[in-house]
């Protein structure tokens, strides 16, 4: 086989057959095939697309690309919830606790964060003494005895996937569906769950800007999913508004908190008890009326909260923080940001909220850069609510007042105000199954 | 400026401007932009193409990349004369003296063959003593006093375009006219020519397979020439089938003398008298039809190959070899391709009989391979004769037996014989200026 053959097929609309396509990714990893040479075959993909089987191959390819987990030692059906990434989205902290409370496993392999995004595993670490980083058979023990544990993403995990996202990244070929749903799922598809639950965002801050576009991607997800015998569902939800009032890492695990404790913000919770319903529903606990049920009362009666606790502890930090979050400490800085005009905040540049975040110090521009656990955005105004001039529409907080005066203005450009109310607008937009 | 945000640019359907392209090959000549993100570049401009004013732009930043020719030492215009690449292509050594032997001046940079298309360079050195590396001021004195030498192309002359060549040659993307035009135009330019005559071959041997596709390419190489000053003429030729009967270094140089003493074959005479009278007719020796009369008396009194034989010896070569040329030694082997069939020559993949010529030892693989000068082909059947089975349709020569077999099958191959005798085609296609 040669590369230049695929490149050349690829550039003249052919379809790559599984073959092509594992042989390529192996001799790339393998580094015997040049950068140069994948980068012209990404390009040729981003404008002619693949196939769902040319997708799947390639998936499956990167899910073959390093270690495969083997969670066999687990009892019981394991679930996951993978979301596609957005501002704000604390989602898994609340769903991962109820589900296990309902006795389904959680064995959960979660990133950090990069860019404007924030990582489950950052949040958790901003919990003191709280491990993410622990050998296979602990992780297994506390997942069969706790139901849940959640833990740092191995690096020989589908290593071909951040080879290629790498190159992509400098090459303008990060945008192509094929590409994106091959680098979820192949990384998605090497660990070991029997049930996929894909929070797919859409809006102005995730990968997909349309809802067209973001069903696309979430019924190949889901169709994937299926060919590599996984249960799948995924929903489509709005990434147009930040998801809670909470972005930054320890504010957002204290709303996660409140959420368990059943007095979270309404669309974070809505969000939340969908999610983990339907990973419920697809883990054989009823239908999804039935498990909605027990996900409300998982909630009601402090089950969730406690499951929560437990996998804090079994993971080294301490639950009282848990039980009583206004032990985290507030940041040394803070600053309100008072809105400019009258009206309704008619939208928000959610990537924008995510990028003054970041420059608080909430996130890593860098995978060098230190994150501050107390950095973020408190939000007291969102989409739809009305405001008056020189009331306060969020509070920043910040370890470096510096940081204060740069994300306030950021803020301010990302946040549009209107005479009109705008149209409300449906926070879970479909689901795909 | 940043290399993604040209990839993306071009990606998705803008216009670089002259700044962004001569930026990108600049750095890219100083490596300090990656193969990778060059790659990336190439297939998104295969895609979008390019307007004729960023084809300049690359254009004259390639020509720009190295050193610039100078040849104001030379008296009076100078004319040049460029082939696309065709197979048994001999007419440079056949139009250069004509118009040289009229008082036109041309100071001619070829290059080396390379795959299934031979060289202007390889097809000299097969003459014994012949120089084509002088010093440049040798060069423009015999210019001066023969008025023609031939030379090896400088490698200081447009590295940029070399570096592109290469890579796209990797990645698939030489197929792309704005690519093919500013590679070509980029090198021509670097020369210091008056005038241009394009020879732009279509049909199964070429760049171009297709008529449409050859006028593009002329058109856009003469737009261009023009921008730079250059008074510019193209010819499209059909390539469909061999130019002349012989293929092969030394074999062609004689058909190129016995062309030059006005019996040489009718297709290779009617292209040679074309281009030449085009040349003249461009640099101010009268119109069209005046410049064809003085071509054709050039050949019927000698003069153009007297020129080719002071050309020869002002370079270092015997004179007494092109004005006998039976002094050119036969290769050790030689065998006759016989036709297996009754009919027409129907149609040549023109391709193939260069790549039976290079098997035979007349052409370079690599870098690396020695050419024999005698090896070759000499056609006794073209397109549209008849044929009987078991009469001789080529002889091949190599100097190694073991050459034969396959370059005879490969010819064969290349040669489509049907009952009815094909329609007749002409071979001078289109004149664009």
């Amino acid at each position: 086989m040669r590369m230049y053959d695929i490149i050349r097929k690829k550039r003249d609309g052919g379809e790559l057959t599984d073959a092509e396509i594992r042989w390529f990714l192996t001799e790339y990893v393998a580094e015997r095939i040049p950068d140069y040479q994948a980068a012209a075959l990404c390009m040729a993909i981003y404008f002619r697309g693949m196939t769902v089987e040319e997708t799947a191959s390639l998936t499956f390819a990167i899910r073959d690309s390093g270690e495969r987990l083997d969670f066999s030692g687990i009892n019981g059906l394991r679930v996951d919830k993978h979301s596609t990434g957005g501002v704000g989205d604390k989602t898994s902290l609340v769903v991962a606790p109820i589900v296990a409370s309902l006795g389904v496993k959680v064995a959960k392999m979660s990133g950090r964060g990069l860019g404007h995004t924030g990582g489950t595993v950052d949040k958790l670490e901003a919990i003191p003494g709280f491990q993410t980083d622990l050998p296979i058979e602990q992780f297994e023990r506390i997942v069969n005895e706790v139901g849940i544990a959640i833990v740092g993403q191995n690096a020989t995990l589908a290593p071909a996937d951040k080879l290629l996202y790498a190159l992509r990244d400098v090459t303008a070929t990060v945008d192509s569906l094929p590409l994106i749903v091959s680098s979820i799922m192949g990384k998605k598809l090497a660990a070991d769950d029997d049930c996929i639950v894909l929070d797919v965002k859409t809006g102005s801050g995730s990968f997909m800007k349309t809802l067209a576009r973001s069903r696309e991607l979430a019924e190949w997800m889901v169709a994937i999913g299926k060919r590599a015998g996984k249960r799948m569902r995924a929903l489509i939800t709005d990434m147009d508004r930040p998801l809670g009032y909470a972005i930054g890492n320890s504010l957002e695990v204290v709303e996660a908190i409140e959420t368990l404790q059943g007095r979270g913000p309404a669309d974070l919770t809505e969000l939340c008890v969908a999610l983990a319903s339907h990973m419920l529903s697809i883990s054989d606990r009823g239908n999804y009326e039935v498990c909605e049920a027990k996900v409300k009362q998982a909630i009601a009666n402090g089950d969730a909260l406690r499951t929560f606790a437990e996998m804090v502890r079994a993971q080294g930090g301490d639950p009282q923080w848990i039980l009583q979050p206004e032990r985290f400490p507030k940041a040394k800085f803070s600053r309100e940001v008072l809105a400019e005009t009258d009206g309704y905040i008619a939208a928000v540049d959610t990537e924008g909220y995510g990028v003054a975040s970041l420059m608080l110090g909430a996130g890593r521009n860098t995978k060098e850069d230190v994150i501050h656990s107390a950095a973020g955005i408190l939000l007291k105004r969102k989409t739809g609510d009305p405001v008056k001039r020189g009331e306060v529409i969020a509070v920043l907080y910040a370890e470096e007042e510096a940081r204060l005066a740069g994300a306030s203005r950021r803020l301010l450009e990302a946040t549009r105000i209107t005479k009109e109310a705008p149209a409300a607008s449906p926070l879970i937009l479909d689901v795909v199954d």
